[in-house]
């Protein structure tokens, strides 16, 4: 094994980081187990259970129940699944906004549901008057953003709730990467604020757990039920995952991560990363950028794509938004001196555009 | 954190092992890093292209193409979402043998399509002649198993590849536990035995990388066309997997497995399985116990419910077939002393249950 993985000193835009020491500890104890066959791995099996009632205090489940699933993608696949499951339509409907995780569109490919999409606002959370339009007798599912993959927004959930309701639709909100910082802010988004059914919300994002530590939790233990298959040969008689064997790995350093940090650690995260996402719009901003407002930490800003490439070429792990805006994400690794040495950068480049000079290279 | 996982001196039935040293090393070093986001991840992204490669290599797959999966479930799920979007019938079925893992009822839930079960023969392979009654024009893809997980056989893949192509279904071939001992038997398991177009092969399993790292193998590039999504704000432009973020730890682990023991090294292991099972199932055979010979290194035996249940009470992790046999899967882990322990065990209970001593507890 010749190769090295990447540093994180200038990974800027994915939603995974360093997971914290503690969480990596517990990962690599817990690298040969399997929380899929629990009959034979009781330990970490047991941790699930820590983890699940850990991530149903955070997002305010007074009787949790779900799974530690692979990330987002599986958690937001199994929502949509309990709905189909659940619905009595001959062709269930899904509806979310346009902001809504391309996990979204796999899921209504793989289910065959059909994928209503709303557009946002102004300020890209979703048009209320569009889902109410949209919605009809054979909507299985309404979907809310808590924490959006490109702007950091928060959709009204109440509301959305509201509406699901009214139509007898289940709720779902994707607060995989919002999860674990919206408790400290203002924003209605979890259990305790609206009618949510289900809900994905990742350890392995601002949770920092080792991948893979995703989160799946459903309002009842009973819609768990839609998802069970019989499993021959293991001495646990049913399975609601949709993956088999599971990271162990990934249960062990979320539980690890949550007893470390939840609720003070995540906290103190939080301001430092709202500081660095502010911080960082403020300089772009400086220097003549348009740039969308952090709700979350998380900052979208028009630099030009010839700067994006360059900036790439330089070795900073950025990417854009389907509009072409640089997209910034303020995870834990990123610190505020990662974040100069990345305005430094900018400014260079900037100032070799601005002013040629023959024979520069 | 308190809690200790197993450790793997009496995990009899699992189809996952302790990871190779090598393996262990090198997914502690990837821990922090997603195949799923290549752009930002681009070391693990190039050794998945390596895992690939070597998993071509030993299933006999020219231009190999495919992915490192979480595992068997998700590599089966994808084989029959790849089948149900290459079929052209509006009530698309799949055929499998009884002995299929319980994966494939999960993909069809999952998948909407009908899952027809054919019987197995006298010998647990299926039977062919149920087969052939069984597909139709609306069959989208026949599966075989190479390595079943009850009693580790082997279908005849050439003949069921060709009952797949009368009918213009495709051919799947799970060999997830099987694929890598099958190398160095006579059977014909792979995609120069046979018309195989997709194949689970899980370097996790008898290949001793860590838990997640399955294999997904497809015999054309294009087939991962029918499971591609648009990625939207990554850099890459689009993703043929069925979760999102995926385990670094896992694809850099099978690579680092593969590279050090294929093929000196597991087919030396190969032969101490095998050798151990075969020591197990005679010293079962002489107990009087009804023995499932063993084919692949996993034995069967018809041990009462009662010793069963005495033998998990004294920490034996061990499970039973549908049927109800006791199951040993002799993996990397399994170690000739672990047997004798167990058979050890094994003799005092049926000393106790035959000669029944007052007061003895």
């Amino acid at each position: 094994m010749q190769a090295e993985p990447q540093s994180f000193d200038r990974v800027l835009s994915s939603m995974c980081t360093e997971p914290h020491p503690v969480a990596r500890d517990a990962a690599e104890r817990f690298l040969a187990t399997n929380p899929g066959d629990p009959g034979t791995y009781p330990a970490v099996a047991a941790l699930e259970d820590d983890a699940i009632a850990m991530l149903g205090e955070i997002a305010d489940l007074d009787e949790p129940a779900g799974y530690v699933a692979s990330g987002g993608t599986e958690a937001n696949i199994q929502a949509v699944r309990i709905a189909r499951e659940r619905c009595e339509a001959d062709t269930p409907n899904v509806v979310m906004p346009e902001s809504g995780h391309f996990s979204f569109r796999k899921a209504a490919d793989v289910l065959g549901v059909e994928l209503r999409i709303v557009p946002t606002d102004d300020d890209y959370r979703v048009d209320l008057d569009a889902v109410r339009a949209c919605v009809d007798e054979e909507t299985a599912l309404v979907i809310g953003v808590a924490g959006t993959t490109e702007y950091g927004r928060v959709d009204p959930i109440p509301e959305l709730g509201s509406i699901a309701r009214e139509v007898d639709a289940m709720f779902h909100v994707d607060a995989a990467w919002g999860g674990f910082v919206l408790p400290f802010t203002d924003y209605e988004w979890n259990f305790a604020h609206a009618p949510v059914d289900t809900m994905a919300i990742d350890p392995h994002k601002m949770g920092q757990a080792a991948v893979p530590a995703g989160g799946l939790l459903v309002r009842s233990a009973g819609l768990l039920d839609e998802l069970a298959v019989s499993t021959p040969y293991l001495e646990s008689t049913s399975q609601a995952t949709l993956t088999g064997t599971r990271s162990g790995a990934g249960v062990a350093s979320a539980v690890a991560a949550m007893e470390e940090l939840w609720p003070a650690g995540y906290r103190s995260q939080y301001v430092r990363s709202r500081n660095n996402a502010e911080w960082l719009a403020d300089a772009l901003e400086k220097r003549g950028y348009e740039v969308v407002d952090p709700a979350l930490p998380l900052v979208a800003a028009d630099v030009p794509r010839s700067t994006f490439d360059a900036l790439r070429a330089r070795g900073w792990r950025i990417s854009r938004t389907g509009s072409g805006e640089l997209r910034i994400v303020c995870m834990p690794h990123v610190s505020r001196e990662m974040l100069a040495s990345f305005i430094g950068d900018l400014d260079r480049l900037e100032v070799r555009a601005s002013v040629p000079i023959a024979g520069d290279d």
